[in-house]
């Protein structure tokens, strides 16, 4: 069983990879579990989930009741005490969608203006994937959000691997750095690269010299296809057969060296 | 007084208009004080404040006897109580850098992986923007962190308005719109919109006619000059004439309908 975190710098493309590398276990046959972890992305209509489809998900943020119930942390307050380990063992049954053996789950947004922080929803999620130790076998592919708060709390600290998304700009490659430094921290050894928008050979040479302690998984090539895939809200596995084909070198590089 | 959170999607371009406006205010002898609220930015860099500088800079989140002492909330630990309206009169003086007119206040990053949420630092930042109300003229610009979760903890519950950056994608649209309905929910009615990354006229369609009910502020255009700002570690505003002007223009614009 493989569990993937893709992080990054905001805007790196996250989902993108996330999107990508999920539709491509499923097209094998492997059962995914998505987990759409970041409060703002939105990684269900990136898999080609349509809106009808993803009105069916129920994200865990929106169970109040459930929130409480497990955690002991009341929705809408800020700075309580919760349970840091609360039950989850139902949660993926319960709380996904399931679509072309890719079975999604949804932390979910902010309801509400000043009601509090994403604490009690982030204790559930490191919980629901730790707990994912000991089940079957599939492949866990976790989209975080943007930066690195969730290594403060550690919401990924069971995974196999780390996989950051650069792109060749200094933000970005020093937020690669704070992932490696704090998923260390967390007892995450594996911390791979996959550079992005990548737009000449210059562009690689940044990544791979501002980098040289990272493994790296491979290169995306800047592509409007992708920024024309979002703009009209479909899966960039369905709109661009080059991005495909390098997130599957990709994907080959990464079940090579895990091996 | 004019009190700016500069908000968005991960990666729409916050740093840098938070940047370009610091800096333009700053130009005209106004006192400018920046907040870096995001956790993974780097604004003191996209200001121009060399990393010898940037050095002399306390976070915020460093500070763990002030935190505690302030609000209780002990740092390195997560879901224990924390006072919500710390003292914070004294921060500002004691823990920024100035350059140039610029007094440069940051929040800091995550330190150690698994050491906890930035609930107590947010805490403290939402007093102290709150605080601020009662002091002197001058322009208070806040680079918010990456999509909506501060919304949730209501950090900017203070400001004049938001400026909310967005690109031509479907995924920053749909930031934009909740942070919309999450800043009127924290009593923020003001919420402007900038255009980043604009290619051609059709993006400049793409982003009037899916936010119809925001006043638009301006647009920047698509530029590799400040990518390039940030590989090389500068200023944008040292590096491109053409995006000062730009910034420039929606200045004026915020201040025409401001007045």
């Amino acid at each position: 069983m493989l569990k993937l975190a893709i992080t990054g710098k905001g805007g790196v493309g996250k989902t993108t990879l996330s999107s990508l590398l999920a539709r491509l276990y499923a097209a094998e046959g492997v059962t995914v579990l998505a987990i759409d972890a970041n409060p703002d992305a939105n990684l269900g209509t990136a898999l080609g989930i349509s809106a009808n489809e993803l009105r069916r998900v129920t994200p865990i943020a929106e169970m109040k009741e459930l929130i409480e119930e497990r955690t002991g942390g009341k929705p809408g307050t800020t700075g309580g005490f919760f349970k840091i380990n609360p039950k989850v063992d139902d949660i993926p049954e319960r709380f996904s969608v399931k679509k072309d053996g890719i079975r999604l789950l949804v932390i979910g947004s902010v309801k509400k203006g000043g009601s509090g922080c994403m604490c009690p929803e982030s204790a559930l999620l490191r919980n629901l994937l730790n707990h994912l130790i000991l089940r079957k076998s599939e492949v866990v592919i976790m989209d975080m959000d943007a930066g690195i708060e969730h290594l403060g709390r550690a919401t990924a600290a069971s995974v196999n691997a780390f996989i950051v998304v650069v792109e060749p700009g200094q933000r970005s490659i020093e937020t690669a750095k704070a992932v490696k430094r704090l998923a260390n921290d967390i007892g995450i050894k594996k911390c791979y690269v996959v550079g992005n928008k990548i737009a000449s050979e210059a562009d690689r040479q940044f990544i791979t010299e501002n980098l040289p302690d990272f493994e790296l998984l491979g290169y995306i090539c800047f592509n409007p296809k992708i920024a024309e895939a979002d703009r009209k809200g479909i899966s960039p596995y369905d709109n661009d057969p080059r991005v495909v084909s390098e997130v599957k070198a990709i994907k080959e590089r990464l079940e090579a060296i895990s091996r």
